[in-house]
């Protein structure tokens, strides 16, 4: 919500209860796994370290919980190789602090994650968009924006992206390693939906595949465990985590020793790996039940269907623009969407919009696709001839 | 501890368990409220929207109740007038933030909070360093400067100061407010100590005092509670505030709900006026403790008598190289205490040291004194004749 907030869009939410959203990126609180929460910060709260000032590189036992996970996904890293965020949103800010100067070069996907737009924006940088495709990154695109400009630091959601779905393919992974050895570019590899797959198998993370230590890969607990809790995560080389952990320690001294703790209790006694099969088994019924809804929209309107994560993407004509119809024909529907000006840095494309099936009730998602069709189908209809 | 150590003086903690440390700024685990914070945590892990995103701004409830402790501080404020941050820390990383670019003039006080340059550090400002006088920052120093150079900031902590414990008077606050004023530069007051006063009256903070809307208020959490729950929070008038908090939204989204949840919660059932009498009685004592196994230093040593927060500063003949004195005669005696040669961004002066007597056991205090006092007489007696 307050990702969402931060683009002025506190409009498409709270007054009108009627709305079904398909805007926030929350996660289902059903799936919260409280009580096992709730337990481990008891226990927790009954020592003074929890309480204390811990380490700006954050709590030890936790960071080696992490690494374990990570290997077992075949990142090779070490405790010693992680820095605990403030959610995966401090991990992108820390990175940003780290290599950019304004007017620096930062590539993105377009469209793209809201909330890492939020975080650059600070050190004012130049954007470079490249397109999406059902594979990832369009890097015809890149290599020409690559030759042609001085890139600092590309940004992506390889796996499940924000807001398209698209996983990128091994090929393209590869070729992206290779391009940013070519130009010497960092690759900031933003993963908080990787653990939530629904079907298929796993491609190796950008940074497995990286033989210069030049991708900073984040991991987050916000969309697997609890966004409440705030802890995210990152891995990159010694060069650049020593920089990135001196500069958590100027921005916040480090993170909370009680959540840092609790978590750590959780994993050790929760079965995690339970956990996690059951958010996917949870989210896979309701995406299907979003792409089975979908299938009624207007021709037109194409959208994406995801493998996991949370997201579905809509393009619809060039002419259409849903940030007008958020305001118009979707509000009177009492139906909302996150519309895709929002998500490019040139605010340029006006016809997409990210529709999340991980935030509504399950019962709402057929029911709020039918507001949408309806809204769409006599948008469509209306169309004045010259845009036909 | 992270706070040290950000400074490269991890040595002076962690394996020697004979020694005394005086370094560390850490509260005693001793007055932490772990079990009306247990309850309190206990109780809101419970909800679904404890775990859930919340708003950059952070909790309303918790502002509101912020915003009447402040109000019964003489500090005119509402909730909304609020923004809840991750300690005082991120309040001091975020106005650099926003109001700096490189080079550009921050005026700190010298000795000054190693947090704050540490935070400032990334914005690579140019530092002026106004001596602190028993009475606060020497303000003919700061019109120098201010007549010279172009400065954007002002940071200090008036009440109780890291590191030397002095309390700005209020005819020192007044002229600082004229000056800021007359020479347009915002002050960042920094008063996580300020409700933890042993004697006299508190006078008003700059905030109060300021018809401009130019001071950024700091307070936290970490020294009157637990600073292992990472909150603190700010106040600042309306532009500022809505620039803050948007910063806020791209550094990390917003704290975590639970914290601010279960800190709320704590506050509305726990008696926090009588926590707080408690801590002042305690650390009262310590200080007193303090105070008097000072009183047996060698002459040539000045030490401030601080009426409140943390900290006393102990000041040398200016030959006197602290840092050179850590590493050799102090560690051989097994007392650890933090140069002043970090205190300062010129590193210029180290003849001063910091001494908190909030972490230490009370039984300690004495004994850690003593060996201070051996080693100190021991150098004192062996200078060199050329230094006399």
């Amino acid at each position: 919500m307050a990702r969402v907030e931060r683009a002025g869009l506190t409009d498409l939410f709270a007054p009108d209860e009627q709305t079904i959203s398909f805007a926030g990126g929350l996660p289902d609180p059903a799936v919260f796994p409280k009580a096992a929460l709730q337990a481990a910060f008891a226990s927790r709260a009954q020592t003074d370290s929890a309480f204390q000032y811990a380490n700006s590189d954050g709590y030890a036992p936790l960071r080696a919980q992490l690494a374990k996970l990570m290997q077992a996904d075949g990142v090779s890293v070490n405790a010693s190789d992680l820095l605990i965020t403030q959610g995966a949103q401090q991990g992108i800010d820390l990175t940003a602090r780290l290599l950019l100067n304004p007017g620096d070069g930062v590539v993105v996907e377009g469209p793209t994650y809201l909330g890492a737009l939020a975080a650059f924006d600070a050190y004012e940088p130049t954007y470079y968009e490249v397109p999406v495709e059902p594979d990832g990154m369009d890097l015809h695109a890149l290599q020409k924006i690559l030759l042609t400009h001085s890139v600092k630091v590309i940004y992506t959601v390889p796996d499940f992206q924000n807001p398209t779905g698209a996983v990128m393919s091994l090929a393209k992974r590869q070729a992206l390693i290779r391009l940013a050895h070519q130009y010497d570019v960092v690759i900031l590899e933003d993963a908080p939906y990787r653990l939530l797959r629904y079907e298929g198998d796993a491609l190796p993370t950008l940074h497995s595949l990286d033989p210069d230590g030049r991708v900073v890969l984040l991991g987050s607990f916000s969309k697997i465990l609890s966004p409440g809790l705030r802890i995210g995560w990152l891995t990159a080389a010694p060069r650049l985590l020593q920089a990135l952990t001196a500069l958590k320690g100027g921005a916040d001294v480090e993170s909370s020793a009680l959540v840092m703790q609790s978590i750590s209790t959780y994993l050790a006694s929760a079965d995690f790996p339970q956990h996690l099969a059951k958010l996917r088994n949870y989210y896979r019924t309701k995406r299907d039940a979003m792409l089975t809804a979908l299938a009624s929209l207007p021709p037109a309107i194409h959208y994406t269907r995801p493998t996991g994560g949370f997201f579905v993407y809509l393009t619809g004509p060039s002419w259409l623009d849903f940030s007008a119809l958020q305001q118009t024909e979707l509000a009177e529907a009492h139906v909302a969407l996150v519309p895709s000006k929002n998500l490019y840095p040139s605010h340029a494309i006006t016809n997409g919009a990210r529709l999340t099936f991980a935030a509504p009730a399950l019962a709402d998602i057929a029911p709020g696709i039918a507001r949408l069709n309806r809204a769409l189908t006599q948008v469509l209809h209306e169309v004045p001839a010259v845009n036909k």
